[in-house]
C-alpha cells in the first residue's frame, strides 16, 4: 500500500504517507491521517512545520561535554555553574534527561548514551556515547565524585549498567543506580514478579 | 511544556515539538520522540521528509468534479470512462474513498465532503461541499441514477445522510445507504446493542 499509493491516491501524497511511516510510532493509518491533513492545511502552516524541522537540522548538536542534544555547546546545563559539578548522571536518550529535568530532583551534570549496548543488535561499547563517558570520567580535573546510573530498566539498560559499572569499579568513583520497586500508586497485586522482588530486596527502613 | 520547552531541550526542538503535537493523533510524547529522531536523522532524510511536505503542498488540489484530493482535475477515477458513471457514492473524507477503492466493491464515481454535518460545530451545509454535490446532481446532463451514502455511522454521518436524503428525496435518484451490521469476525457477544439491533433489521434471507 505504502509504495502504490492506489487508485483515489495520488503520488506525492503517496510519498508524504510512506515519509510519515518511516516516523517512530506512526503506523500506516495515522501516517495516512497525517498526510491528508497535511495536505488540507493551510500552506503557512506546512510552511511553519517545514521550517520547524529545517531549523532543528540546522541548529542541533552534541553538546561536546554530555553529548545532550543542544544548539550551543557546551550546553546550558554543563555551562550553568549553579549545578553540582560532582555529580554526573548516566541516561540512554535525551528524552530522559528532559524527564529527569521535570522532576527537579536532580541538579548535577548528565551524558546522554544515545543508545544501549545490545549485543544481538551489534551494538557495543563503541556505537554509543560510552567512550566520551570514560574520557569525561579519565580526565585528571574531573569533579566527579558520584556517577548516577539512570538506564532504562531492561535487558539492555541492566547490561549497559554493568559494563559501566564494572568498567569504573575500584576507580573511586561512587556509583549508585536509580531504585526500581513499586510506582507510586500502584497496587502490589498488579505489579509484575520481578518488580515485586525487586521492591522487597529494595526495602528501606522507616524513619 | 510545549511552549516552555523546560531545561535540557532547546528552542529549536520545542518549537518543533510544539509543530507536531498540533497533527492529527499525535500527542505531547508522540511529538517529543518524533522530533528527538528527526533531531537525529541523516540531513537527507529530514529533507526528503521537508521535501515531501512541500510537494504534497505545492501539487494538490480538489477535483474540481468529485472534490477528491488529487494533483490534476479532474481526477483519475472521474477521468476514468471505465468506471460506472451512473453511481455516485458520497463519503466524508479522501481517506474514506481511499478504503473503499482498497475494497474494489465499488466501480463508479464518488463525491467527498470533506467533513459532516454538525450544526454543535457551527458546521452548515455550505461548509461542506455538498452545495458541489447538489450542483452535479442538477446538471441536465447528470449521468446518475444511484447515489450511494457511505457516511460514516455516527450521529454526524446520519445526520447528513439524512439532510442529502431529504434534499434529493423525489428527484428521482435512487438513495442508497451502506449497510449497517456485525463487522465481519465480529462475535453478538461483544456487539453493542444498536449494532445488533441494526444488524437484525437489516437481516437478509439466506438463499
Amino acid at each position: 500500500m505504502l509504495n502504490d499509493p492506489g487508485p483515489g491516491t495520488t503520488r506525492s501524497l503517496g510519498q508524504l504517507i510512506s515519509e510519515l511511516h518511516r516516523l517512530p510510532g506512526i503506523g500506516p493509518k495515522s501516517a495516512q491521517r497525517i498526510a491528508y491533513h497535511i495536505a488540507q492545511m493551510p500552506a503557512e502552516d506546512a510552511r511553519t512545520l517545514t521550517d520547524a524541522i529545517t531549523s532543528v537540522k540546522d541548529l542541533i548538536l552534541f553538546c561536546a561535554e554530555c553529548r545532550n542534544l543542544t544548539d550551543a555547546s557546551p550546553c546550558d546545563i554543563c555551562s550553568n555553574p549553579q549545578r553540582n559539578q560532582d555529580q554526573i548522571c548516566v541516561v540512554e536518550e535525551s528524552r530522559d534527561l528532559v524527564a529527569l529535568e521535570r522532576t527537579r530532583a536532580f541538579r548535577g551534570l548528565y551524558h546522554v548514551l544515545h543508545g544501549v549496548l545490545s549485543p544481538l543488535n551489534g551494538i557495543g561499547p563503541e556505537d554509543i556515547h560510552l567512550p566520551q563517558l570514560f574520557g569525561r570520567l579519565q580526565r585528571e580535573d574531573n569533579p566527579f565524585r558520584e556517577l548516577i546510573i539512570a538506564t532504562n530498566s531492561t535487558l539492555e539498560g541492566d547490561a549497559t549498567a554493568d559494563f559501566i559499572h564494572r568498567r569504573l569499579n575500584g576507580s573511586g568513583i561512587r556509583i549508585t543506580r536509580l531504585a526500581r520497586g513499586l510506582p507510586v500508586g500502584g497496587t502490589l497485586e498488579f505489579a509484575d514478579e520481578l518488580t515485586l522482588s525487586r521492591a522487597f530486596s529494595g526495602r528501606s527502613e522507616l524513619e
